[in-house]
């Protein structure tokens, strides 16, 4: 076994439109690379951070935080060094703190040949995902270390479900660089849902899920709607209205927000419709001032990938 | 193609535990059983009802009500005669009304050379559920029509799935003899439910499709909870709790309220489990003053029958 590993720790959706808290798929086309390293001396260390300005105090860091999480229960006659090169904008509502908190323990669990299952680095990886929005949620960490679509079944005990994936589902997303806080779009949810619409919200899960199984991509379409939520949210993601009938326009399956925002991602059939959706989100967002980015991706069934 | 036709027409389980209004199953060892005749004179015709004192007069029979709207929406140059042989015990939340509301449809269609699709029966029965609930669901009439499991997408359009059944599932059910009206069932829930309780909702509605896809039987335990509906209908059912407990003791995998009550159903493995749990709600309500029936059932992938 090599002492240093180099792995892509990719981008995830959470809450994929009726799934709220529990749903999340993963991303292909954009993650981050992390290099986790043995090292003699005990205790885990942040050695370099590229890409975007983050903490290097292991316990202030989110890959640092669950990295120590990890390595106190496991307490290996060994030391580690975590290098982030950061890819996924912070603050993106694509996982981008997930991707950190879930590659430096996949990464040690590699190099310690693997004592640990997924549902255990999901676990140690919540511990990060902690500091980042106060809230040990796995909706974006289980798409990212199992790959797919996941459904969180339960948070304590820790259960997650992989769900199939279609083979010809692809992703279509836009990242407007403007700042939502996971706090402040938490604190514009109600507590209290009408029940018809929660009732209309489970048909939709239960719906997607039975798609995903039988690559049903009609379902699919019918179930991506999120009545409880995106109501609320979309407020904090500006022309999120135009751009949702714009991609359903050019032939997306569904539209939605993805994770807390203020990305939006699309479901396509085909990787041609994907391609036709991000021209017309770039079309939307290319008339305003508001800086953008956008990705097309294939659904990652794989999850973090070992790159060396 | 006879001029007669005698069906069964199963008894259901309507929200199962998580899927309040929208997931349903059906059962095999209890039903009504009916006969739809072909005349010349045009008109429906309720001519025997036996079992229960139900209603002759067309518009206010349930089977009646169905037959009449499918009747006039395809306007057959006949008429129909229906014999209801009832023994669903109209109130028992095994979906009495629906079991009659879906026969007399089903029977014409048959005997019409299948004109509408499932669906469209559907349709025409909710007509019938509508008399006896005030509400146009499905929950009910699905599973009776399409047999197994059935997720009721949406109503509007009528939109209906059928998930699969893992082969080993067998329903025991109890039917407390007292009287529970489908509208104060409704009246006693809440129009809100928390957040958090819709999302454990969804998550186990969610969860519940997808273990019977993989025959997942611990899955299917875990998904069989009801944080929504059930604190507020227990208390309608004498020794709900009681009986759950015993059950759950007894080696169910579930146990929760069928339908809008009092009868209360459990899903276990294997047939052996399903008759322990049988003698279990027995035992608990052995030392009560209030009548009760059981059953056993294999569920019914089929549906309604014909007979004869």
């Amino acid at each position: 076994m090599s002492q240093e590993i180099k792995i892509f720790s990719p981008a995830t959706v959470a809450n994929v439109a009726c799934g709220f808290d529990v749903l999340g798929f993963c991303l292909d086309s954009i993650g981050d690379e992390m290099v986790i390293r043995k090292t003699q001396n005990k205790g885990i260390k942040i050695t370099k951070i590229e890409g975007y300005d983050l903490p290097y105090e292991t316990e202030q860091n989110v890959a640092g935080v669950s990295a120590l999480a990890m390595y106190n229960a496991l307490n290996p006659d060994c030391g580690f060094e975590i290098e982030i090169y950061k890819k996924i904008k912070p603050g993106s509502g694509i996982g981008s703190s997930s991707a950190s908190a879930s590659g430096s323990v996949f990464g040690m669990n590699e190099l310690l040949c693997k004592p640990l299952n997924k549902t255990q680095l999901t676990a140690f990886a919540m511990k990060g995902e902690f500091l980042a929005s106060k809230a040990e949620h796995a909706d974006n960490i289980a798409p990212g270390i199992f790959g797919g679509f996941t459904l969180v079944k339960s948070s304590n005990p820790l259960k997650v479900i992989v769900l199939p994936t279609p083979t010809d589902l692809y992703a279509t997303l836009i990242h407007p660089q403007i700042e939502i806080k996971t706090s402040e779009s938490r604190a514009i949810l109600p507590m209290d849902v009408p029940l018809k619409n929660a009732i209309l919200q489970w048909a939709n899960v239960g719906s997607l899920v039975h798609a995903l199984h039988t690559s049903d991509y009609e379902l699919i379409k019918d179930a991506l709607h999120d009545l409880v939520i995106e109501p609320h949210r979309k407020q904090l993601i500006p022309y999120f209205d135009t751009i949702k009938s714009d991609v359903l326009k050019a032939g997306a399956l569904g539209c939605a927000i993805s994770g807390s925002g203020p990305s939006i991602f699309a479901l396509s059939k085909g990787q041609e419709t994907a391609l036709k959706v991000e021209k017309a989100m770039d079309k939307v967002y290319s008339k305003t001032d508001i800086k953008f980015q956008t990705y097309v991706s294939k659904i990652n069934t794989e999850g973090i990938k070992i790159l060396s």
